[in-house]
């Protein structure tokens, strides 16, 4: 192996989630029989439709049922599995109709601008819909405007956000902004299909809110897709920088209609996700990362959507010199390596790029993290 | 669907352990066939014994083993499994007698107000009883004076507290405060049945702290119910408001004698909860709401008894002005949507209830929250 | 039972891991029929090498398959899964190797001084090598410098630090530092077996810093050993304290040659570790706790490794005067009971020891802490 063939950080981060770079070392192949054939199986892996991957999976393993190991105590649990075995599943036609073309797209992590008026318009549709989040992986989605996540949202402390909510779904659906202070009995019931919803909230704080959907169960509703991100920018501003949004969450996947990908109730219960990652696509911003200057400051806008799981937010040879654990521009750490954002809440973590190269932000809790929750940040 | 037929937060949250909203709904009924049929097996659940649904959910789910899926390599396991079925188990006889008429009962969230002494006794026996938990759900507890949590202790910095245990159960008990800074070798040692110990302690720091039996394994200890929490109020009186105590923590079942519900330390080791709840019962302050009237400060404070998870407290339509993560008045943030309370450790969350409305409080970490981590703030 | 016989917190944590004391109890053989037996065969199996021990436990379990539960649409499992049984273990021949007669040595938590000049070159060596990290157990590790965790570094906020890897192993490591701020794609880049790689650095911050094997998968690298801390001081110092390091990591084992357990990627998957613990081996203080002196001011700088979990710090009896969340001196909290340290994150914890006694150091989310996250600080 020349020096050219040493394994470079990149490489590490791009395949980490095939373990091909893993396997595909001659040495280890010494040591570990089988390791050839593993590669192998792997290689074709790449082209098969999800179904058959998981079929393969199957029988490589041997009499495995299928069926997640579950815990048959609990409350939750027996009232799904009474019922038929896709029950606890996203996998409405809507959601898996047509997908034999879709297209992936790179969801954009820049903040948008704030609107110029103190009053902003919205008007979101939850709708089912299928979304390609890698090359093998459509997920059968429960969406605001058709996408995981949602929309991203950017407004001010004392601004007014006047909010729609219109359901295209056959199911109840609804909306709850963590930005907003509001008696959710009336704000953020449930709306029926072909039916709209409007309210109105005026930001207190600022920060970076989750907003999701509340409709019971609401793991079901936000582990399906039916999340995103508000940011409430302070009224004066914060120190210039690059603005990037990142909206961690898991995915739990069963098999679904024409080669898609459905969420599954029963595997959120579980709490072992399958997949997790940044903006609803793992790995998405190794494969096209996020790019800056260097002399820039980056302004991370952090999100766990969960449905359970933190996000140890981590970048990789960078240091924060500022989180804001609450409203900004207080409450602050200065130095830290790694902290804790909670599902369901948000945090916003500030470095200075003065060093060229490329740095990985990652979930450092690995056991979830290697699971997609990899990205690069790129500093020219 | 009439209008007046769309669900509302209240619903949504209520029946959010059993999913029959869920499934009731007609549109859904027809994407996903089945459902009917599901929902009358449901329906019968209600009323059939625990034992008899855990059964019927098996028979439902197919040739599941009925074993918890286990870490076959773990240390701790191995001892607990070479042991008969039940080693692992907290249903020991007077933990499951006498529970046919035994009645369900709320409990009381409030703090209780502080001693107008500055010394107060306090007299605890451990004792093993059954606790109702809900409508179908009996625990074979091991308790301080017989509930789940134990009783909610008050006192203040600088004052002092003579505290008694006695255990009146066949296993050793013992106490450990939070609160307390005292040699744990001496004062939190175990007591064995007709004993008793007494130990004084004057807490330093305020805040909302946990106690429990710290007898080995602590883990099948705290999980079967011997926890609680110890609010130490500041010399200096926090801003006036309406005081609430909310203790987390996760139920692990198993079956057990006379239709109640064992605690399993297997389960314990897996970490995967049936049930996770405020005060001991999932769901109580949806049905009993938690009121209080506008204009209220309102100041949570939240314990995490665990054994073994977190608290990502967060409450529908509010946020937090203030949220002390160590001693107050001091160590707060402001502005906070979500925080992460440890287990084993307490958190105080404040907010001004400026809005009338219907305010789920919850766990977000919802595969957790979702069975049974909510309730419902009522502000009138 | 005499009172002499009354179980202390010392036995209460000693034995935490194998439920002697807990099954022991007569009062307990008494309700819990077979008890007895279940003794019995936990006495024999001390001496069982591990191998057998697996096996034993698998028999006593019933028809469990023995393989982990797993989750088989994970992206990363199909690739894991596929390849022979081993395939995912860090079981390589050196690891391995002529370890019947390996010695167990505990870990000097203590921090080493400074050194006295500003820069200080250090060299380590990644390289396989079976570690005994208790009477029973003898882990197939992936190290650097031969041990778990890795050698403590000790620096100063300023000072430089000028690093040379050199691998000695068959497959790529590398060296993530994270009190570095630096192109992680050229320094913390993999080098393969025989080479070596120098960089250096100069920490910005003062803290308790994880340092770590960045190569692909990363999962596997730090669960399988290769993990360590580096304490930043800061330029002007802190209270005069007596400082100690615990880094906490979860081993996920699989059996492995000549009685060593292997690091078990599908485990690491899965997150339900078989040992929990802190500075490389379960329990080790307390069969040999930290010894400090009444008065002593005693500083923890805390390190999780995980490679998934965080560290629910809580010592048994006391109470933190101060925990820095960030760079010391600043961004503290005062009178905490516990507080989370994220995986891949460091938090420093401090107390004064005005009272004689034994005080437990936890991880308090017990049901990874009774894996061996227990030891004892012993103020006389």
């Amino acid at each position: 192996m020349s020096l050219s063939e040493i394994p470079r950080l990149s490489d590490l981060v791009a395949e980490s989630t095939t373990r091909r770079s893993f396997l595909r070392d001659s040495a280890l192949s010494l040591v570990i029989p089988a390791a050839g054939a593993a590669l192998a199986s792997c290689s074709k892996e790449g082209s098969a439709p999800p179904q058959q991957r998981g079929a393969a999976t199957a029988t490589a393993q041997q009499p495995v049922t299928g069926v997640q190991p579950h815990n048959s105590d609990s409350r939750l649990d027996s009232s799904v599995l009474k019922g038929e075995h896709h029950v606890g599943s996203s996998a409405t036609g809507p959601a898996t109709a047509g997908i034999a073309s879709l297209a992936y797209h790179r969801f954009a992590p820049e903040l948008p601008p704030l609107p110029s008026a103190h009053t902003q318009q919205l008007h979101f549709h939850a709708r089912e819909a299928p979304i390609r989040i890698d090359d093998t992986t459509i997920i059968a989605g429960w969406t605001f405007e058709g996408d995981i996540p949602g929309p991203i949202v950017h407004t001010r402390v004392g601004d007014t956000v006047e909010f729609t909510l219109t359901n295209d779904a056959d199911i109840p659906h609804s909306m709850d902004f963590h930005a907003a202070q509001i008696d959710p009995k009336e704000a953020f019931k449930s709306v029926v299909k072909g039916q709209s919803l409007t309210f109105k909230f005026t930001p207190k704080y600022a920060g970076a809110f989750m907003y999701h959907c509340g409709t019971a169960p609401v793991l079901m509703h936000i582990g399906s897709g039916m999340f995103g991100a508000i940011i409430v920018s302070p009224r004066e501003s914060l120190p210039a920088a690059r603005d990037f949004v990142l909206v961690q969450n898991e995915f739990y996947l069963a098999e679904a209609a024409n080669g898609s990908r459905a969420s599954d109730y029963q595997k959120m219960l579980n709490t072992l996700p399958d997949i997790v990652c940044f903006n609803g696509r793992p790995n998405q911003y190794v494969k096209e990362p996020i790019r800056v200057k260097v002399g820039d400051r980056v302004r991370f806008w952090v999100v766990s959507a969960g449905p359970s799981h933190p996000c140890h937010f981590h970048i990789v040879g960078e240091q924060f010199d500022t989180v804001y654990l609450g409203s900004p521009p207080g409450n602050s750490l200065r130095g830290v390596q790694t902290f804790t954002v909670p599902p369901g809440g948000g945090m916003i973590f500030e470095l200075l790029c003065d060093v060229a190269g490329e740095f990985p932000f990652v979930n450092h809790g690995f056991g979830h993290g290697q699971k997609g929750a990899i990205g690069i940040l790129l500093v020219e």
